[in-house]
């Protein structure tokens, strides 16, 4: 089993080395708990809402920086353990992305790129066209998606058809916008995902005035193990990695070798203007 | 509104004249009953479960066979109203097909035939490769898959680009595989498509012994509206087509529009045999 913790935190608006504390503690905390996976939500190393590319532009971090060796440091102290985060990325082409990290005591293993923007996240960032990374870690093959990317099922399936065992989500879900289930809406996607693609989905959210606080962990039958809500600094659940790599529902019917790829197409045909 | 019946039967076996009555009969109790879309289970003109392709090729019927007349004639009893069931289609080209017909009152509408064959219905069936069809009716716009069709989120969200307001599925779940939520499985499943399609789904199960009777219908934003259970010979529910066609979640960020049909090439890969 993999212990996971999605943290949900309050980074300070443009505040990069308080919130680097802020997330190293966050981490070592969640370490010393026995977390093996810890997931920090999106944009957690700026804070705040960035309202243009100037204020995002002078926060924003490459991917060298000491954030990540910070969190990599954190990771020593227990065998095995990962941490996913979202940051503010400077890309290396001029560019700036809503990105997030994957961390281990070896330092940065994967950078992911969120490839689809969220409403006003498109005046600051550049969208990322590459898929979700799948991580091999001591814990499970770890995916990584970010915020409004989990919304879309075929990001959702690029990613377990690539053989995630857990999708760890950094995500940042404003409190405007209640579920018709009683939680956060994104909780729901949460658990329809998990349902559809049979594997395991963690969601670290914001937290503070003007969020869900609705960081969950969904097994990949599709249950909600855990969430946090306001007032909580996590949510804690154990997911089991081979539960994931199930796919078989009955007899011979198996919905990864059941799949009709060559029937697919379209879904990747151009939008049409017309709607 | 669209007043939705999704009928749950016990057709006999072999008894092809039995069900075309059988079936007719619960089409004009549905119309008399205010139904203005009527969904009847997978292979409802043959029943029992076909061991091989010599007892489904005695039974099964071409698309211009008396019953889907049957079930026209029905619906000039209520205008509008359309039919939905499944059928064992001896097809023109010599093999058979896990079909649903659509119906209404000026005669056969579509037929389509099911992509993603369950478990032994392999042994039987030859499996469809044309996409869901979607039917622009008197109440909305009504895409048509079958069965195990439904765990494929590639296939119900191919018919949700194609402007499904509801997917309409002839399903047959048996009992032996109960949800863990409580209710069958499939209907967890049906909700979880919902969610993340935004359309309404409503499934039309098999009753009788071995059979979930789990017909369900659930709304677009994923609300478990009806389900049947056994006992009740079908479930009920109003659902809005407009409701299926608001894609907007917030601001500026609509499902439809924020897709990256360019980076989902993944999808359409063929299946690799490593696994």
């Amino acid at each position: 089993m993999t212990r996971i913790a999605a943290c949900q935190l309050a980074p300070v608006p443009d505040g990069l080395a308080a919130n680097a504390e802020l997330t190293a503690d966050a981490v070592r905390e969640a370490l010393a708990q026995g977390a093996d996976v810890v997931i920090l939500p999106q944009l957690v190393t700026t804070g705040g809402v960035l309202e243009d590319a100037e204020q995002a532009r002078a926060v924003a971090v490459a991917s060298g920086h000491g954030v990540f060796a910070a969190w990599a440091a954190a990771c020593t102290a227990r065998q095995g353990s990962v941490v996913v985060g979202g940051f503010c990325e400077a890309g290396d082409d001029g560019q700036l992305y809503n990105s997030a990290a994957v961390v281990d005591a070896t330092g940065l293993r994967a950078v992911y790129r969120c490839a689809h923007l969220w409403d006003r996240e498109r005046v600051v960032f550049a969208a990322g066209s590459a898929p979700p990374p799948v991580v091999d870690t001591a814990h499970g093959r770890i995916g990584v998606l970010v915020n409004y990317d989990l919304r879309f099922p075929e990001w959702t399936r690029t990613a377990a058809l690539a053989g995630a065992d857990l999708l760890a989500v950094p995500v940042a879900w404003p409190a405007a916008q209640p579920g018709e289930g009683g939680g956060p809406d994104g909780q729901l996607v949460a658990a329809a995902t998990a349902r559809l693609e049979r594997v395991a989905v963690a969601c670290a959210d914001r937290s503070g005035p003007g969020w869900t606080a609705g960081s969950c962990i969904v097994s990949a039958s599709g249950q909600l193990l855990a969430a946090a809500g306001p007032g909580r600094s996590a949510a804690w659940a154990d997911v089991d990695p081979e539960a994931s790599r199930d796919k078989l529902v009955a007899g011979s019917s198996d919905l990864w070798l059941d799949r009709r790829p060559e029937l697919y197409d379209r879904l990747t045909a151009p939008r049409s203007t017309s709607g």
